[in-house]
């Protein structure tokens, strides 16, 4: 959000649900007064007025111009400090209709609240010291996952997982200054120098940070999903395993038709990997001008593809047409050769031309119609997706692009200053390694001189 | 809801809010050990079991299988019996992203929750005695309402105001019944009989009686909404007042378009009546096979529709075209006959042929363009729709069909046994009045002969 006219305190107003009928619906408010601003228009002010911090209060929600009851609601009071921003706050759980849910928003914007800005709730969370950055970060991103690998990933950072190893790089980064400054402010002290410099935890800062960089390759992929095309001849079954994949999918399902239908896409979960699949009408061998214009838009499909599932009927057998598309695609962009009707084979084998086998990324038997084998060719979807990253549940891993660049900005730093060591450029060492602490502190959202400070005077002993 | 297989108590979970992506979302469990079954997935199960009654414990959803922190959420805690099913309940307020609303929905399955049913919340309400049956069918009511005027409708059953009135209307009831009960009891007391029975209360029972079972009338309309369907020839200006009309929306507009767009729909708002307005492609001067189709399907939709608005371009004039459909469509159907681009004219006067005048049911000038006049169109739309029949904020009226049904057999009995009445034919009177109660008493889901006799023996003295 924007926060060049942010007024702290300032009471906001937010629907927080969606506005879709539902059971219930949530409005949130938050900010200086916002309990007594909110009993203007309840039927119980005084019980509103007089509940304990996070208590909640039953009454309706009453339109005071006309003395109309609104709705029959539950406002839930959390106060400052402890409340998810750090302000006093309300909910009001009220019923889930459209209609209901924007008379109560309209009514508080008529009684002294101003709509919230996106963001906003989170964003004085941070200016108030209860989450930082990475935490603020991961609130929008666990709202957006698309799958449980997603969601586990984001949900991890919103722990704090990334915090604390960012925070335990800063303490190696810290300490080494502090090792330093005590060599430049004492030098006479040649029992110090001796002893301090170490240039080992630099250099596993190094390693930490550049493992931290790296994850984002594989983070990206968890937040934003990637683009998987689904080609093949007609009647390879690739509708079969579109429909297959499908029923394993568990987030919501959108179907895009074009007027001239030339594909379908859908969100599958691929092992936890979110990626939009693409059905493509494509390959069809027709005269009819709409499908050759779907064609087209199947080649265009695979060339913006992060990866492409090829798919061949086992009992028709390999095509020039196959060959040709596979070759002319598996050069830039990962290629999986699905070969189906796996299950009409028996046990067959089925041998594979060199040349062919090379030129993809991987090949996978599969059933489309029985559905069997898909946990492999989920696997598989996964590990070419993620590039062999590691993505381990319990390990931290960047959650943006803003993060990301912050980071590999510190690991230049400290790069640079691990150069500098070798040669004892200790001035020059100190301010890289103080810039590299900005840069992280602009990950967590904290720039922390003291921290240094503190780590030096703790290493005199007392009374000196 | 399907309430054979009810399980009282049986511990039930449902998502409360939209699976759409949000910044919250809502679970609500209830039922026997609810808040102890929930423990076992919640990072401070002591905090949460020690929890005062309506208090808001902080804390995570955990998988206990792999320890996995799901997400950061907060609990709100009821106690039976002062709760909305009357139940121990817990509704745990969490990041409103579908994955997230999912895995803890799932985890509480796994965990000693089944699925609730359809409105078993509601259900367990009533059951429990928290509601009568027309505020639980207002809580359906208020959440599919459309517009405020039909909320405000739902909001008034949900405080009470249909219950009240079906409850003074047995009074009277139960009061005549006792008056009669006297005189069959006890025929030697002549004062007792010359005193007591008096029709004027069934008289007045019947008249509140009959005005409820026409509000049904409008109530349905402020419900389901109206179709209003409006044609007229192309370039009358629909298309400028469909979107006018629709600025003037606050709830979801949704578009529905065939492959052939031979119309557009929305939800929009007539002074508080929901209706579905159809921006019919009609009655275009066309060649094109698939806008001929367009026409015809104009000419369906108008057969179905509640009212018609059929436009004309004031400074193009009336032509037979449009006499032609006026006449064609006025006699079943209200039909509004809307003269646009009254700004063109200035303050000439527009005299409308005579024949046509008394086709219509109404005329109204607009300027669909300057958005001018569409309140007066708005509110003679209303008038239309709901016949002239009164809908006060503050006058109750009937929520639902069921409602409606209970309520004219209830009618019919209290007339059948005035007419009874006049014969002094009191045994049958009072079955019929009894049968009248029980009508009643199925609109409020309360069957009540308790009632009679308490009525009964208030009328005693003390130690007779």
């Amino acid at each position: 959000m924007d926060n060049t006219g942010y007024t702290p305190e300032e009471p906001i107003a937010a629907i927080a649900t969606a506005l879709v009928p539902a059971a219930l619906g949530i409005i949130r408010v938050s900010g200086k007064s916002c309990r007594k601003l909110l009993s203007s228009i309840f039927s119980r002010p005084k019980a509103l007025l007089a509940a304990l911090p996070n208590s909640i209060v039953y009454g309706w929600i009453v339109d005071p111009s006309n003395g109309e009851k609104v709705d029959e609601v539950l406002v839930s009071v959390f106060c400052a400090p402890k409340s998810f921003t750090g302000e006093d706050m309300a909910e009001i759980s009220c019923h889930g209709g459209v209609s209901v849910v924007t008379a109560i928003y309209a009514l508080l914007l008529k009684h002294g609240f101003r709509p919230a800005e996106r963001g906003e709730f989170t964003f004085r969370a941070y200016i108030n010291g209860k989450t930082d950055l990475t935490r603020a970060e991961a609130v929008r991103e666990i709202i957006d996952s698309k799958t449980a690998g997603s969601r586990s990933r984001a949900a991890g950072r919103l722990a704090g997982n990334l915090y604390d190893v960012i925070d335990s790089i800063k303490k190696s980064i810290v300490d080494t200054i502090a090792d330093i400054e005590v060599e430049i402010e004492y030098p006479e002290d040649e029992e110090t120098i001796a002893d301090t410099f170490d240039p080992s935890k630099l250099k596993e800062a190094e390693r930490r940070l550049s493992q931290l960089a790296d994850s984002w390759t594989s983070e990206k992929i968890y937040q934003d999903g990637a683009r998987v095309v689904l080609c093949g001849r007609t009647n390879a079954g690739k509708s079969s395993l579109f429909n297959s994949l499908l029923k394993e999918e568990r987030a919501i399902v959108s179907n895009i038709e074009g007027t001239t239908r030339d594909f379908i896409e859908s969100w599958v979960d691929f092992d936890g990997i979110p990626a939009r699949l693409f059905d493509t009408a494509g390959l069809r061998d027709t005269e009819d001008v709409i499908e050759q214009r779907g064609v087209e838009r199947t080649k265009d499909l695979s060339r913006e593809a992060d990866l492409i599932l090829y798919m061949v009927d086992m009992s028709a057998g390999i095509t020039d047409d196959d060959r040709e598309f596979i070759k002319a695609n598996s050069s830039k962009i990962p290629l999986i050769l699905v070969l189906n009707k796996s299950d009409k084979l028996g046990g067959t084998d089925f041998s594979l031309e060199t040349e062919l086998e090379s030129a993809v990324s991987s090949v996978v038997k599969i059933s489309a119609k029985l559905g069997s084998q898909l946990d492999s060719l989920s696997s598989v979807v996964k590990s070419l997706l993620l590039k062999g990253a590691k993505t381990e549940r319990e390990q931290a891993g960047l959650g943006s692009e803003r993060q990301k660049n912050a980071v590999e900005q510190a690991l230049l730093c400290v790069r640079h200053a691990l150069s500098l060591s070798a040669d004892y450029a200790l001035d020059a060492v100190v301010q890289d390694l103080e810039d590299s602490l900005d840069f992280l502190g602009a990950v967590t959202g904290d720039v922390t001189p003291d921290d240094i400070l503190g780590s030096i005077f703790s290493r005199f002993c007392v009374g000196k």
